[in-house]
């Protein structure tokens, strides 16, 4: 057991591993646990699964960013509840005393209490997602090409993108670049540039949390691309092979074999076990009401950030689960651990706003940067430094660099490949 | 329909695609149907299963590949039955007539008969096979680091490779690699170099289809890795967290949490429909005995190639399942249909050996090209420039090598993903 003050941090997503960072050179023992073994630049799974880049470019071993950090260990578990009366964390196999808990264990997306929906239209948050889709994608193109019905060909080469956010905007993009460059040539029987690709958004306008004249911006990139955009439009109802979109007083049934999410978000579960054990308020989205410094009413000694936490002091709208949010906030965690042992106080968190950007396709993007707003060409190149200086490993930004830099001039993309087949498609003894 | 000559050729390994584009210039037309939309370059598969490389790296679409080639087309489809007469082979769904039909489907791992086995210790030949050996060694070191039992951080950290093949060769070395380079500093309990590496093999040496002094070179360097290599050893009984060894009149059981199989193989399961409905005989590995021309006795127009096929014509044992057999009868394969379609006899398939190679580890290998034996670092550069060169892709060869590179000057490796946890181990909820 550690003797010094321990910070025990849970998830090591953004937040959890920038509240990690921050906190190298302080007197304090640090436990980072997550599920998984590794950090995932979630920013690029788009990428992953329009088969642009492997699982491996975006994600880097927890173990190997925190080699050389001895104030920290790692630790692969699951936290399942909390003593904060005894101040331990419950995890899947034993438990953890901590001093400070940080509670930094994300989001995945949710579907408005239509759970089969899940199934048929698979969201985007883990490398398993990501290979999913990948495989829906590429399989919907395969089949087209041996169906000799036309109308099940239609539908074969119809993808519904619901939501219409970064990730929804980011995916029809790739697709549409997918469907007229990348597969050119490659089939004999269908034209893969006839594919129709619609992105359905509810409110009125795309990327609502941007200003509105970027989303007419990415509006007109998208459409140049050849993707159909309709806001204000609701998906009602999913089948297997179709999904029912209502617009207005409209409703249609569009016969379409892939569905991609990318619409709502739920905070982690583990919100509701803060909120049962320390009597935290949840909001609608699960996410933890979090006082000025991000701690728990009553409960200092934990701090909540990222996606799963609901801030909102001082502003009309809480703040969106992105990566700028969660980073500047595990930044402020690990500040505030470090001034409570000197004994000061700390002011309360706020969040800098550096903008937001979104990319669309080969070389187009929306950026609003400090306010300085623009589209194109330059916002794309803007979008591929500020993401690949972003990627922890050095390696990492290489790889994904050279891999980019070949697709981008050979139109190709060389993560093409349809793996973990469900057992009705794959036999389990031959090669083939 | 085709017109013209239509060759099938089932499967898109090795054998399968060195005869489709054997055939780009010949009057024919070609359906290259596989299970998986890529080739796979399986010699690479064990640097997935130990993080090294990620399988995109390995791994080209088929349809890429033949993607200028007017002359082929590829089916996403599986094999399941064959009328000989009626000159029409069964799909998974549909089937297809053909002129000519080359079978490549290749060969799987197999366990004696205890099939049992297969859970315990996952072989080594699809993609999901290497991503699940790489889950289970990462997720060995991960559980030793937080277990307290002295006895079970010892069997945590042995690792039991079956089979001194060059897959078992080449799995020892770099998991030895792993253990004391690449997870040095990342762990704060465990010590990974610690980690025991045991190689069993039946026959008198490993590496027995190589010269005698090549074998004795490769346990030289295996030892100095600190694998222990045990020769005419037998595993007899396999448990959750055991392997049993018997040695001569010693038998001992191992407690190990890990076991990778490089051991038995069996040849596609098609053999089987190969032999009722066209009275072809198979060896007990399951592969079909082919004539001098690589047909099937009364089926001139059907050919097996690769793995599948038991060719011994002229020779004291039957040639041996690797790459280089299987690229020179697709090689083969194709030269006769286009010598036949001209009216002409071809001669009877001759087997050339270049040699034969095996890495271990960082920087060691054994080699014997054409007669010429040579061990040590020599020996793995001309390893890695061979296979290297032999990657499909260009774009493959340029990431990979990069990666190589990288990997080699920091003793690092990037793709250390513990993904597709089994549902015990994961939620499905949480982003964590």
């Amino acid at each position: 057991m550690p003797t010094a003050h321990h910070v025990v941090i849970l998830g090591g997503g953004f937040g959890g591993l920038y509240a990690a960072r921050a906190l190298r050179r302080a007197p304090v023992q640090i436990t980072l646990v997550d599920r998984r073994n590794f950090h995932l630049f979630q920013p690029l799974l788009y990428q992953v699964a329009t088969g642009g880049l492997s699982p491996a470019n975006i994600a880097t071993p927890l173990r190997n960013i925190l080699k050389h950090q001895r104030n920290a260990r790692v630790l692969l578990a699951e936290a399942t509840g909390l003593d904060p009366l005894g101040r331990r964390v419950i995890l899947s196999d034993g438990d953890l005393a901590y001093d400070t808990l940080v509670v930094a264990l994300g989001s995945s997306h949710h579907y408005f209490g239509k759970d089969t929906w899940s199934r048929l239209a698979p969201g985007l948050k883990t490398v398993e997602d990501a290979v999913e889709m990948r495989r829906r994608i590429l399989l919907a193109f395969e089949r087209a090409e041996w169906e000799s019905d036309p109308s099940r060909v239609r539908a074969l080469l119809t993808f519904v993108v619901v939501g219409g956010g970064p990730t929804g905007v980011e995916l029809a993009g790739a697709l549409a670049e997918i469907a007229r460059d990348t597969l050119s040539h490659e089939f004999r029987h269908i034209q893969p540039s006839l594919a129709r690709i619609l992105l359905v958004e509810g409110a009125p306008r795309i990327l609502s949390f941007y200003p509105p004249d970027l989303s007419e911006a990415a509006v007109r990139s998208l459409r140049r691309l050849g993707v159909e955009v309709q806001t204000g439009a609701v998906v009602t109802d999913m089948q297997p092979d179709a999904v029912v979109v209502r617009s207005g007083e409209r409703t249609e049934r569009i016969p379409a074999a892939t569905v991609l999410w990318g619409a709502g978000v739920q905070a982690s579960p583990f919100g509701k076990v803060l909120a049962e054990t320390t009597g935290a308020t949840l909001d609608q989205a699960g996410r933890v009401q979090v006082g000025p410094d991000l701690g728990l009413p009553g409960h200092p000694e934990i701090l909540v950030i990222g996606d799963m936490a609901h801030f909102s002091r001082g502003l009309a709208t809480p703040l969106p689960g992105v990566a700028q949010v969660a980073m500047q906030q595990g930044a402020y965690a690990a500040r505030l651990i470090r001034n409570r042992l000197l004994g000061r106080t700390a002011p309360s968190f706020r969040y800098r706003d550096y903008g937001a950007m979104a990319t669309i396709g080969r070389h187009a993007a929306v950026a609003d940067i400090l306010g300085v707003r623009f589209s194109g060409y330059i916002a794309w190149l803007a979008w591929l430094c500020i993401h690949l200086v972003q990627l922890v490993q050095f390696e990492n930004r290489l790889l994904v660099f050279a891999q980019w830099a070949w697709s981008y001039f050979t139109f190709n993309r060389a993560a093409r490949l349809i793996t973990y087949l469900p057992s009705a498609d794959r036999a389990d003894t031959a090669k083939n």
